[in-house]
Order: C-alpha cells, then structure tokens, then sequence
C-alpha cells in the first residue's frame, strides 16, 4: 500500500473514530487482550525468530546491546508479556478523556458554547526496538479515539508484524459480532492502527501533514532529530534529556547522596537520569565529597571541573585507588546527555548562577535542587523553564506512570500543547460547539444585543 | 540590533518574566495606558505620516484598499484609540492566567506533584497593518507574562514605532518607581516588549527556534503560509478561514436565510465568513430559493452548480435581471476562500455526503448546520473535525470576543496546544513541580514502597 494510501485509511478512520462511543473502545481494547493471549505462542515465534536476527546483527556490530535488550516481549516466567496484557486492562479502565467539557458558557439566551475534548486525529509513532510498544500505543490510541499509523524498529519487524495484524483481528471480530448482533459501533473502522515496515515509508508519511496531526517519535536522539527535521507536523516528544541537579547552599548531606547516586544510577539509559552535577562552592567541603564518595561507590564517573576536584583533593579521598572515576571536564561535558555512569560536575556560585545555567545547557527536561530553605526551592523551580522542576527528590520520577497516568506516550520538553511526561490528555485537543436558534452576528454590538457571557 | 540579540533578549526577559508578580505586570498595564493617553498626539502624528505615506502607495497599487483602511489609530472622535485604551483595562481586568493549578497529587506522603500553569516564553508576533494590534498583543503577553517580539507591517511602521517606544517608557517609569520606592518587581525586564522593523529580521527570527517558543503570524494567507513553511517553531494562527453552511432536509427557512446572510455579508473579508454553501436536495425547491434570494438582495454573487441553478431557475427568480449575481461554480469555487460577497453552492444528497465534503475541502475553522432536526445537528457537530461546530448561528460567532475571553491572539486551525479563538490560556503551558523530602525512584516499586496517586 502506499503511504498516500495508508495517510488516507488513517484519516477516514480519525473520521468514524470521532463517534465511536467509550463502550465500543473499551469492546475493542478488551478483545485486542483476549486475542493476543490466546495467540501468543505465534508472537513468541515471531519474536524469536527477531531476536535470532538480531543477535547476528550485535555480533556484527551493526545493533546496540541495548536495543537488543529491549527486543524481547516474553520476559522470564512470561513475566514482560503478562505486563503488556495488564498494561491492556490498565489502559481500559483509565476516564474516558473524550468528551470532557472544559468550558460552558451562555453566550446569550438560546446561544450556548461548550468546549469539549476530542481526539487529535491522526497519529504518527515512530519508535525503535521495544515491540510492546505496538500495543501500548495502539491501546492508547484507541482509548483517545485517534487513528495510528506506527512504525517500529526494523529489529523487531516480524514480532510487530504479528502484533499489528492480530490487533486488527480483534477490530474485525468485533465488527463481525456487532453486525450480526445490531449493537453499538457497527462501524469501528479496521484500519484505527496501522503498521508500516519500511524507513521509505516514513519519510513519505512526514510530508503528508494534510493527513496526519500529530508525529511522535520514540527513542534515540537521532531519530527525533530526523523526525523534528523532517516535517511540518506538529512533532511531540524529546531529543534530548539533559537533566541537572543543583545542590544547594544548605541541604540535608544524606539526602543529596541518595537522590543523586538513584538520578543516575537506577537507569542511566533513561532520558530522565541526570547529566550534570550543579554544586554551591559553599557545599564543597562537606556535601560534595561524600555525594562524589556515594556516586564512585557506584562506580559513577566524574567529569569534574577545577574546583570541584580540589575539594575532592582536599577531602581525602585516595585519588590513585579512583583514577578511573575522576577525569577532567571539558566544556562540551555540560552539553552531553551521557546515557551511562558518567556525571559532569561544576561549581556555581549562588543559585542564580545554578539557573542560568540549566537555563542554556538543559534541555527543559527535568531538573532539579536539593535544598533545605524551602524560599530557594521555590525561586529555582519558578525560574527553572523545564517541563519538571523538583525540590529534594530524584529526577527519575519524571514518568507518566509514577505520575499517576496509567500510561504514557512519551516524554514531552515541548513548550506547547503537552509538556512532561505525556498521557491521554495530550492525545486530544478540544472543539467549540455553538448552539444557536438562529442567531447573527450583526444582531449584537453597540445600541443592539449584547451578550450574556454566564458560566453554566 | 542584530536579530540574535534581539531574541536574546527577549528569552533573558522571559527568564525574569516567570518571577514577574499579577500585581506587577498590572501595574505596567495601568502605567501603558497612563503613558499611552498622554502621548496621543504624538501617536497621532505618526500615525497621520504613515497614512500620507500609504495612499500614494495605494495610488500607486502598491498598497490594498483594506489594509490601508485598517491604518488609522484615531478613528472618529478618537472613538478607535479609546477603544483601544479601554482594551487595556480589559485584559488587565482578566483573571491571571499564570500559577493556576491543573492537577496537585501525592504520588507517596512526603511526595507532592502540582501542575501549574506558567507562560510559554518568547512570542513572535508578525502582524500587518494595524497599528493597535502592537498594543493588543503587547498587554496580552505582559497580562500572560511572556516576552514579545512583534513585526508590524511597514506601512504602519511610524506609528507601530511611537507606540512600541511608549510601552518600553510606561515599563521604564514603573522601574524607576520601583528601585526608588523598594516597590515590588525591581526586575521587570525592559525588554519585555521589542519591536523590530524589517522583514530579513522575521526570517533570521523565524530560525532561532532555540529562543523562540511560538510564533503567531495575523494577516493574509501568504503571510502565514510563509511563516509556516520557514521555521521549526510551533506556529499558532490560520492560514485559511474556509468556513461552510450545510443546509439540513428539515429546517427553518426563515432562520437559514438570517444566518446564511449575516455569515456571509456581515464582514466579508473575515475569516469566519462562509464561503461555501452546502444545500439538501430535499431544501432545493422551498428553502433554498428563499435564502439564495435574500442573498442576492444582499449583493452577495453566487456560484451555482448544476443542480441549485435549476432550483432556483425553477423557482421562478427572474435569471436577466439578476444574471450578475448568479454565475456557473467551478471545482475551485469549493476550495476558495472569496474574501468577498461571493458564494460557492452545492447540493448534496445527504447529511453525510455534506460532512465528507467540508472535511475534505474546509479549514478546520468553524462549520455551520441548519437543522430543525437536532440529532442531525449533534452528529454533524461531532463529525465535521474543525475549530468550531455550529447549529443554527452564524460562523461570525467565531470570535474571541464574542466567546467571551476579553482579548485574542487570533484564531488557531491549528489540532494541538491552542483551537479556535485563542485568548491567555494560549499563551501558557504548565511545568509539573515535584515537592520531595529524598525520595529516590528505585525506592518503589514490587516488593517496595508503593504510589498512593491520591488527589488533593
């Protein structure tokens, strides 16, 4: 098929999907579950024939380690499949975001405005390795009313094909049940979820704004960078997750150990992990050292600059013993996102200073200051412009599940529509509806009608 | 000012903004428009040269009739420039859209997530012609505590300049107040506000997506398509306002010809003026007759396809007398915005055939149904993916004003961040501030601590 073609499908499907009531969606995210339960010996197959490819391709060096970590959707005991199935359930049960009245307003007698929430339209996800993520989005997709159009890695390429094609046999049992039981949504449209296999495709699909709505892509910097660069869709997510820390004047020693050594070392491949350590050069003496003492405990690489290392020096730490944990910082350390155990650490000498860098070298991610005047936590999360800004707890928690959403498309540092972590409620948008009795405009001004404007 | 200074600037003021208190920047409204009243002369005499200046360029066909009559700041008895002060007081009489709170949920006890609005950062306003919109669109972004580069069009650029001169001087004397005085906000920045002059300036700006967060372009089609097809920053606006009336098979002929006629006569050039006509083929014989009747008693020309020409020929209307206002449509009619007293009209055989229509060749702005049936209307409404969905009043009501949000930016087509007529809430998004006492993310999860996600 071709990519006008899928563009296409993808619309005509936003355009039935905006009458779909919330029980035909629940119908279907219900099914999407019981189908890939009861098929998945033949996703397993299709997953093991990819992880086969894969790891060819790791030994050839042309596929990351930690890709092909992320290829597997079976997990020990079953465990990762299971999850994705109640992820299913999770995402079913979540308030119908469709719908939602956010405004209502007389504008005058027998003319009354509501907003309402409705689905954005056409969705465009790129993402890479995890195949799970077909039925994340296709679930969130469905639940928000939004036609999708996914594209996975070619990595995982057979698994999501199976995936993709055994959520259309649910759509499609559905459809077939209802039409011969005359129940609701006869007309759920088979092509709400869409996958296409090929990199040609992509690039086709991000000319085609006319059609798509909102592109999101998922995954390494380079891609996002592709995507951002290549198209006039309005484009949701993250390049970049520079994250910093500032440690304060005053602050709680133990506290700034932990949150710092958990904001880099429980998952130093995630965008919400810190990059940088921001240090008061009145916290050197004492907090410095033992937060650094706690980070190469944990086998965490310091990229220190000129001042913090002589605190390090000057604290005692045996530099011979940590030769490798202890380098240099260079200026281009404060613009990388590292992605592994390596922190750049620098010496600011007032808060002001600590934000105004966030400020040029973050990427509006997450940042955060460890501090125990509360007045200060306010002033740098006021100033900081992050889509999350933290007093005295670790930058990991920016996720949509620890927030609370159930489940989320992505993380957002754009500064429009959706910022932060992403859940249903950026997947939408609103539409005014206008009830009149035949009312014109040039019925109301000056010497004539006038508006009422009362809230219901 | 190079134009890299230029948007320096405005990011550090919007870095001093996000402090900026609602007492404050009311407090620099009041002054703007103190300083504003005062200098009126002044305004007016710049505003007398820019108007000498463009009708010899109108004399010339450099220059339209409609811009040049939207030139004037004065108005009759100073009756335009009043209104503009008075616009003043209505924003600063708004509700602060800053600091509002979306969400506030303990993730854990001790762990305290708030959502709260904040402003976007940096606007990039490119408007043409009227002069007042410098003032608009300058208290909009203080009143919403954003920093602003505004790009006026050069045929009211003397005026734009007084007028941008003596905001920068209202902020000045609020300073000045202040420093002397230990008032609140010492800090407001001074370049909150920045007008810049030539048109190689908006491309450069239109580049520099790392200081700008937005860019609202307000004038022609070319002028936003240009802006939309030269930056990677968001844009919010319309390029089309290519708005439609679909007259249902039951309906009250009396109210579709008021509404139809006010929709298209009573401000032809705006963008929320029908421009196509859709008619049932059941409204051909009575309905229709009447409202292409008092049409062309309004001047109005219509593009007749086949069928509505042999409705209305059969419905006796004298085709010599009236032959100026009645000529045969062509496929581009549909997709034509006039601008003008002039219609396209096509007759559909059903309700649906009239929604695939409009979501094929409409602009997602406001769309009309004429309907005494009202399940139709609902389920046009729910159908027809635009800004604004009517039943039974005219897409003149799409209008910020007329919705009852004081002021607007403009009105957006746009299917993320901001729909329809955009007001402050446009103009913010929210940061996500994260309240902790050490927690760290690797403390939760099975076996360990758990989210309560309880609401306050």
């Amino acid at each position: 098929m071709s990519s006008l073609q899928t563009a296409i499908n993808a619309r005509t499907s936003s355009n039935l999907l905006q009458l779909a009531s919330a029980q035909s969606r629940s119908q279907v995210l219900k099914r999407i579950k019981i189908v890939l339960e009861k098929h998945k010996e033949q996703i397993f197959e299709a997953n093991l024939e990819d992880i086969a490819y894969a790891q060819k391709e790791v030994e050839a060096g042309r596929l990351s380690q930690s890709l092909f970590k992320r290829l597997d959707i079976k997990g020990e005991n079953e465990a990762k499949f299971e999850t994705m199935l109640k992820g299913i359930d999770e995402i079913d049960m979540l308030e119908d975001p469709i719908g939602r009245i956010s405004m209502h307003r007389e504008l005058d007698e027998g003319l009354v405005l509501k907003r309402v929430s409705c689905p954005v339209g056409v969705l465009l996800v790129i993402f890479e390795a995890r195949p799970e993520v077909v039925v994340n989005i296709a679930c969130l997709s469905i639940k928000s009313a939004n036609a999708a159009i996914l594209k996975g890695g070619k990595e995982a390429s057979k698994t999501n094909r199976v995936l993709a094609d055994l959520i259309k046999q649910a759509i499609l049992s559905v459809l077939d049940e209802n039409s011969s039981s005359n129940n609701d949504c006869p007309e759920f449209p088979i092509n709400a979820i869409q996958l296409v296999d090929t990199r040609d495709e992509i690039h086709e699909l991000l000319q085609l704004e006319k059609y798509i709505d909102l592109a999101i892509p998922r995954g390494s910097n380079a891609l996002v960078k592709y995507v951002q660069n290549n198209t006039r869709i309005p484009v949701l997510g993250h390049a970049d997750g520079l994250c910093s820390i500032y440690i304060d004047q005053n602050c709680d020693i133990n506290k700034a150990a932990k949150i710092v050594v958990d904001a880099k070392t429980d998952y130093p491949a995630a965008c919400n992990s810190v990059e940088t350590l921001l240090v008061h050069a009145d916290s050197l003496s004492e907090c410095f050292p033992a937060v650094a003492k706690a980070l190469i405990d944990s086998k965490v690489v310091l990229h220190l600059d000129s001042k913090s290392k002589s605190a390090l020096l000057d604290s005692g730490i045996d530099f011979n013993t940590n030769a490798s944990y202890i380098v240099d910082a260079v200026p281009e350390d404060y613009n990388t996102e590292f992605l592994s155990l390596e922190l750049a650490v620098k010496v600011v000498s007032n808060i002001e200073e600590a934000i105004t860098h966030i400020n040029t070298h973050g990427s509006k991610h997450t940042d955060c200051i460890i501090t125990s005047v509360e007045s200060n936590g306010e002033y740098f999360m006021n100033k900081v412009d992050a889509a999350g800004v933290y007093m005295n707890a670790s930058t990991r928690f920016a996720d949509g599940f620890r927030y609370g959403f159930g489940a989320e498309v992505g993380v957002s540092t754009n500064k429009t529509h959706a910022r932060g972590p992403v859940g249903l409620e950026g997947l939408t948008i609103y539409k005014y509806k206008l009830y009149g009795i035949g009312q014109a405009a040039s019925e109301y001004g000056p010497g004539k009608k006038q508006y009422t404007h009362r809230d219901f």
